[in-house]
């Protein structure tokens, strides 16, 4: 299995916009298709990198937005990077990931710089609540998984607050709220670049509500507000309307010094089957 | 001065993905700079009727997520637009405001078809809640304009909530929230189109906490989620987290049905004066 960073490596080509990738089969979402979040995680390290070369100061995604074109195949892809701006205070770089000749994500970066240490001027929002990580418990295998298959699941440890994994057993809680501890499996600390993964390593949302086939992403952005302490994450994702085919999903990321790093909404498509609201 | 409609025309070029626009001086903030939600409009507007000449046969624009890269001057300016995907249920389009040889704008749409009357299935957000129409305010004229200059606010019906508008006297409310009901002066009626302008159609939701100069956004998104009722529009416009130079700003509309028809969050540069928290 390779580790977040190897799976995320870019390699430059001599016009140094243009980046060759690998699309590891470690880190995808059990249908063979990489995660959305890995994805967007490799588009990011392409803009910095591109950022970089073009000049530009910062060396954090302060914001991202990506949009699902195609499910790209493990193998390789290239990433295509244009920058938009060079700015004293932030940046601003455009990227695609490319498979044969279809376009399979594009993505829009705005690079800035995050001090260290830093505490809110105003508001900010506690951390969510959940039992210790002991009391928290991981997804269930699902049937049939026998391991073979390899997903990115095995590289997280999520460790789920209970009273929102009754869809597991088929009884949805019915607030849309799923909560999680999150570490990546090999130890490796959370930095801004991975927290673009972590607001997507989540089952949906929408499963504390209704039981559905998998729901695609339409459109993701996450803002990255700090750098996080070293530590486990704690995550809270939120659905607040499901309505014709589609919903929306809020995700906020504290660190171990419960200081708000991440976050981010999507919109995703979701077919619901016939009958009553769960 | 010219209507939301007319301000944001879009002429196809023969290439069918190029429009020629016009930047309408009535739409500015003041600095005689067109409003960031009024050139999403006006890019939505080319996405649409792009996807449209591909074979999409969606008709509304479902998200939108936009990068401002350099404030365009009123005039003559270039939308080009690309096809990144038609579906079946979603069509995506990208898209740049171009003056000169600088990208301006730079905007990514998914385009989908909302159904009319449509319920939701679960959750969603009870409206806003602020005084009758009558009961609120507008925006005062600021001191030494005497109307010569035209910005969108006279495009504008809009009346605030008099409990966020602390602000105008030096004595923000604290809350990091306004409130409004919206009408375009000239009686024209919401669509969905129009949404993309009304979320970015208010003043800093960060007045309410600080008094500062303009907060440049650097990434906005918006999710349409219904076709809006003819009428008035209630919205609210919050700020979660003012940190490290950055905020972030949620914006919800409902229409006069009650019903949410529109959400954005969106990341801004804030630079805080010496002093306390507000």
């Amino acid at each position: 299995m390779a580790t977040f960073d190897d799976a995320t490596a870019v390699t430059a080509r001599p016009d140094g916009t243009t980046f060759d990738v690998e699309l590891d089969r470690g880190w995808t979402i059990g249908t063979g298709r990489p995660n959305g979040g890995y994805l967007l995680a490799l588009l990011g390290r392409a803009a910095l990198e591109t950022a970089r070369r073009a000049g530009a100061e910062q060396q954090h995604v302060i914001a991202a937005s990506v949009q699902y074109v195609t499910s790209p195949s493990v193998g390789p892809a290239v990433v295509d990077t244009e920058v938009l701006r060079v700015g004293r205070s932030a940046s601003q770089v455009r990227a695609r990931l490319v498979q044969g000749e279809q376009v399979a994500v594009q993505a829009a970066f705005t690079v800035g710089h995050l001090r260290r240490d830093v505490d809110p001027y105003w508001g900010g929002v506690d951390p969510v609540t959940l039992p210790s990580e002991a009391e928290c418990r991981p997804l269930p295998t699902p049937p049939g998984d026998d391991g073979d298959e390899p997903t990115f699941r095995q590289q997280v440890d999520e460790r789920f607050d209970p009273s929102g994994l009754g869809f597991v057993d088929g009884a949805p809680g019915g607030r849309g709220e799923l909560r999680t501890w999150f570490r990546f499996s090999d130890g490796r600390e959370p930095d801004t670049l991975s927290l673009l993964f972590v607001v997507d390593a989540l089952p949906p949302a929408t499963f504390d509500v209704v039981s559905t086939g998998w729901v695609p992403t339409l459109d993701l952005t996450v803002y990255v507000r700090a750098v996080p302490a070293p530590g486990p994450l704690r995550v809270r994702f939120r659905t607040g309307l499901i309505q014709d085919g589609l919903a929306d999903e809020v995700c906020e990321v504290w660190d171990s010094a419960g200081r708000l790093v991440a976050q981010s909404t999507q919109l995703v498509g979701i077919r619901i089957p016939d009958g009553p609201a769960g």
